[in-house]
């Protein structure tokens, strides 16, 4: 089979893209670690504030990292969908306040991002960065650092590689922002964390992503997890056409779970710190007729909430490093689906690879 | 007919609760003039950093409301749920920073925000606020300042008036926090302009919400506005168990726009400030398939992405004081919804009044 067959073979980059990622995070990290100390350097100035943006799935990426930063730097720092800075530059940053900018795009060349951007520097901002898998584009040119991740590049539309390696790049940063070099060290087993989960749970990703008994998918994760949850989501919406939402854990029960019924899905991306109140989350959605799928470093499935299917991490990584194992088993569960419904995940309807406006 | 008889018929509070709005926003008016000296005092110690807080739909009022203290005032504000802080303290708060927390509830009793609130504290927090219905509870006690909405009290599970009136106070308390006494008195026009509005538009909200070829919803919004698209998608979703979301409205076009289809509808909460752009969505939308309900202050259907609906508000309001003119007729839309599905609006499924832990 040549190369012209394989590119049009239906879903096999999304399917190469998802289950290469290990590697990727390896060269990912290798290519960081010879940018170590020039963003040292750059964060030395004493920045202790940060915007993210993004669109899509880089304003989810935006939504976790910023959430890392501050958990771990004790920074301030925000996620905004680039759109909102570039309409309302005066009510995201303020009168007075210039925090450091990060731009996550995929492409380097987003529109909204672009535009917010220079809606930035008009209103007085000078401190950018970028984090995206394409390190020559003209938005990685006006920033003072560029994080990239060219391993991750994809020919898919829909984000998998590259959100995980581009949020590894801002694990990089935040381990910087907060001068940890063992949570730095810490990073490089990621790969192999990887690399056994989809050894060992990519049949579960098959099954549960090929059983359409399911209609309605539920993704929860409180704190650093939370943007990780909204971007799983969007995966299985856009691959499968699937009715797919995210929530804070403890908020899916303040109104939402009045959508659960007994073809639902609910995935709990379950954290150290609130295992408790999420594990009751998990046992409240399964005593209303869903199926519920935990994720944890680990655990048993009466440990999590009565859980009808575990995928436990075994780590050995804090919370704070191992957000990425998260993702790949999720986005290939998206794939699957997609591939059940006889849709094309390389080309989800109605989207572009990027949106210039 | 006796009240007995009365309290057991379907939707009728709900009904009752909506469309007495602007009665109910005129009494909170009333009652928070009494309070501005009291508030402004308060104000003046010279803050400008806070924290909003709620869970469900008082989370969506924390988002809206941050966004409107941040763009009127210049505070730097952030909406959050109240889970979040009761989690990761440190990581919300940071190492030294302690905002003015405004806590919302509509009950005053809702664990998590009391949890919040004791996490707040315990972490070095002073400043708290607290935006409520009943201004006799223990979570009202434990504040400084408290801005009430007694009138706005409930019997219905979804939050409709109070959710409204809570967000009126809101306005009040972001006109006290930018010293904007004109922007205070436009607040007194609210309740006639939204008396018009249901006079006007009651017919089409009807026609749209009994319309059961539409099954899914998207609300969308952008700054000031974002907030309130969640609210109205959560009561879309309570009362009428549809399938809705919410989303900035560019973020819409990456990604999401996939679930589109023509038993769609999409609302646009349009704003002043970046109406071009997202009427440019609107008609984008269209071209996809979708129905679209355009909400702004004036312009013709051809003006607003060539909408199938439209209402125009007329208030004469800047689009930061008239942000409550767009939620009664999307709450009653959802009522009619729900009536069309057979459903109880009062007693939503699988959701209780307070969710006490």
């Amino acid at each position: 089979m040549g190369n012209d067959a394989l590119t049009t073979e239906r879903g096999r980059h999304t399917y190469e893209e998802i289950t290469s990622q290990p590697e990727v995070w390896a060269q990912t990290l290798t290519e960081a670690h010879q940018k170590l100390d020039e963003v040292r350097a750059f964060l030395a100035q004493g920045m202790d504030d940060a915007l993210f943006i993004g669109c899509g799935s880089t304003y989810y990426l935006a939504l976790a990292a910023a959430s890392l930063l501050q958990r771990l730097a004790g920074w301030r720092a925000r996620g905004l969908p680039s759109s909102e800075l570039w309409f309302y530059p005066e009510a995201v940053l303020g009168p007075a306040r210039r925090p450091l900018l990060v731009a996550v795009s995929r492409s380097g060349t987003t529109t909204e991002t672009l535009r917010a951007m220079e809606a930035f520097k008009a209103h007085g901002g000078s401190d950018v960065a970028v984090v995206t898998c394409y390190p020559d584009t003209p938005m990685a040119q006006v920033a003072q650092v560029v994080l990239s991740a060219p391993a991750a590049q994809e020919k898919s539309i829909a984000q998998t590689r590259s959100f995980a390696s581009m949020y590894v790049l801002t694990q990089v940063l935040a381990g910087l922002a907060a001068g940890d070099d063992a949570y730095l060290a810490q990073l490089d087993r990621l790969p192999d964390a990887g690399r056994a989960l989809l050894d060992n749970y990519s049949d579960l990703a098959e099954r549960l992503g090929s059983d359409l008994g399911i209609d309605r998918a539920f993704f929860l994760g409180s704190g650093i997890y939370y943007g990780l949850a909204c971007e799983t989501m969007l995966k299985m919406k856009e691959m499968s056409l699937t009715y797919a939402e995210a929530f804070h854990f403890l908020e899916f029960r303040h109104g939402p779970k009045s959508m659960v019924n007994e073809s639902t899905l609910v995935i709990g991306m379950v954290s150290d710190s609130a295992r408790e109140h999420e594990v009751a989350v998990l046992r409240e959605m399964r005593g209303l007729g869903a199926r519920v799928l935990a994720i944890a470093e680990e655990g048993t499935a009466e440990e999590l909430g009565g859980a009808d299917f575990v995928v436990t991490l075994n780590s050995g990584l804090p919370e704070t490093a191992r957000g990425v194992l998260y993702l790949p088993l999720l986005q290939l569960m998206a794939y699957h689906r997609s591939m059940a419904k006889e849709l094309d995940p390389d080309r989800p309807r109605n989207l572009d690879l990027v949106v210039h406006l």
